[in-house]
């Protein structure tokens, strides 16, 4: 129906209309001393998001080129690291380590289980010298729907000094993370997802301990230098030219979502986590993610039934219903599907997205009643209202 | 949430991205000739909108303005007119013609019943002078959503030479209305209905017959004299300065609407009628216009239960589950609510207001148990998707 999709992939995420508007401006300047104030203006708010007195860069790329700074401005050929990985975003870390010339010690753990701080404690306790220089790891798994115990696996670090390293690029501003207070020195953070702008902005935060480090760093990046970055946020500006129109809605994303505040957040998309959860097992599907503590606020990762194809599924929900969700990827295509709840996405949207899921899996013959997973939507958002008085 | 209401009232409906985007350039100079391209076309479409050879004229007024205008252009004081009235709008009929010093012989139908094409075989066939000048009926009665049979009303004025006049101001582009075909003199449609604009455009079409009677009519208007119209729009233009982003607009959804086709609209609109109906009847509300054939595929009218209060259900509506909906008008005020289908409307926002309205309805006391209309909106959407093939 013309524009009305339902877009439910774990980002790029739907745009508030303010968002839209926002951006939808004559072209700025931007060495202005206009949007220097807006970069300071932004900056600050985004310390918030963060729970961070450490400095918020803005890079004008997408979350794998912060992925990339957070590993080219702290780490050197030959330097040991130790990256937790528990899908494709793991893996990438892996990958970009590698890539640099770093040590990579990789530790698995099994698709839609948590990193288990137990394993850090043990590579770390057993690091006598002290070789490894950062612990690599997501807060939310994009690819499965986990989320990383970000606070367990710091305290998990006990009296080691490798930097802690996260990518919270879907975490961010879903889940709590208190960057200052859980002591994770890099964080890196997207615009497409909870930020609810178009992708092309990445964050990332440093802390006092990472920029010692980055003392004793070769730069290999010359566009993703954090130096550089550091040296033009102290004159409210950015070494390159910064990406002004997603700025511009930046600006009005992060008013709407510090107006909104960081604990309703939380709350909400805890609420939506319970929605999708409780009614897709309603329907008799397997989740990916067993334990509700591990399982992510922005995603959740449903298993492709048996005797079902995910194409046949996908094709219903996208051209008979207008719901757009995510497959599965790499060794997991087609044995799951992700419905994204970040974003510009409310209860009822959800709800909806739930009925079409019966709908297709109606037509699909793997369903024989309707309504069973709506009704648990609505039994999830009247008890969230009722609590929320 | 921010801007995500579900806003269904009968008009000003939701608006597609689509158009919002064509209204938001510049302004254009109305007498220039690029204008005047774009007014011939627009007013060409909205000739196969009205299934009618007569010009379509465009008036910058809500569609009371293009009410008055079917009255003053046509009838004199002390002509005699025959009003159908089931509903606020048929009085306003009745008041614009008295307002105006014609005799109105005025025929009141119980609310939610039809006009009964009897009643004007009689009337006209007791007028042996044949001094009544013009029958007037609403195509679709908005406030009590009942669909009148114009043909029907049509056949039985016989050969009585008054001119039919129609408000389909809720009607065009909902349900099946050959302007031409079943003789409709003066027919008028209003912009926020099913055009999917902002109001402030009304639209009225005038057969060769009802020419000759505003040859002998003294007009009394001067913004809404259609002889004005009928002269600038020859030269593709307007008497007065039209609203210019309103026909941009317009422009954008008459080719949504087109490209969709009459068919494909009408009944999709029979479905959303369907849904409407049947997830009402299974929560055990009441409908105002019990007969199906006689609903209006643009609105449904449920009554508002016995021991709750409108206000209570609206509030909760509005504020906690993000949909909009209509009340009752004069009346009916507190008495019965409409659900508005029509504009930029998809099946799956319907089903998310039925789920909202069972919601509301559970935390008032009044349904037991969740998902039940929810259930029948999916086994609409289903059949009539099946149906389709």
């Amino acid at each position: 129906m013309y524009e009305k999709k339902l877009l439910l992939i774990p980002g790029p995420t739907m745009i508030p209309p303010r968002v839209l508007r926002a951006m939808a401006v004559p072209p700025v300047g931007h060495r202005s001393k206009g949007f220097s104030q807006i970069i300071r203006e932004v900056s600050q708010d985004l310390k918030k998001i963060f729970q961070t007195d450490n400095d918020v860069y803005m890079l004008t790329a997408s979350g794998t080129g912060a992925m990339e700074a957070a590993v080219t401005n702290f780490i050197n050929p030959g330097d040991k690291v130790l990256v937790l990985v528990n899908g494709k975003f793991g893996d990438r870390f892996a990958k970009i380590n590698a890539r640099y010339g770093a040590e990579v010690i990789r530790k698995d753990f099994e698709l839609g289980q948590p990193a288990d701080p137990q394993v850090v404690k043990e590579v770390l306790t057993n690091d006598k010298e002290q070789e490894i220089k950062a612990v690599f790891v997501q807060q939310n798994e994009t690819s499965t729907g986990i989320l990383n115990d970000i606070k367990a696996i710091k305290e998990a670090m006990g009296g080691h000094p490798a930097l802690l390293i996260v990518d919270s690029i879907s975490g961010m501003a879903v889940s709590n993370f208190p960057v200052d207070e859980w002591g994770a020195d890099v964080v890196v953070a997207g615009s497409q997802k909870a930020f609810m702008i178009p992708p092309g902005l990445a964050f990332i935060s440093v802390s006092e301990k990472a920029w010692k480090v980055n003392e004793n760093c070769k730069n290999f990046n010359f566009y993703f230098d954090l130096k550089a970055a550091r040296k033009n946020l102290a004159k409210d500006t950015t070494p390159y030219t910064p990406a002004t129109s997603l700025i511009l809605g930046l600006r009005e994303s992060l008013n709407i979502l510090l107006a909104e505040g960081l604990e309703n957040i939380y709350r909400k998309q805890e609420m939506f986590k319970e929605m999708v959860r409780e009614a897709v097992r309603a329907l008799g599907l397997e989740l990916l993610v067993k334990d509700d503590k591990y399982a992510a606020a922005a995603i959740t990762a449903v298993k492709v039934p048996e005797g079902i194809e995910w194409k046949d599924l996908n094709n219903l929900l996208n051209n008979e219903f207008n719901v757009e969700v995510a497959g599965g990827q790499d060794e997991l295509k087609g044995k799951i599907f992700r419905i994204g709840h970040i974003g510009y996405v409310q209860d009822m949207d959800l709800l909806q997205a739930i009925a079409a899921l019966e709908m297709a899996l109606y037509k699909l013959g793997f369903l024989k009643e309707l309504g069973v997973g709506v009704k648990k939507c609505q039994e999830v958002i009247l008890k969230y209202k009722e609590e929320g008085k």
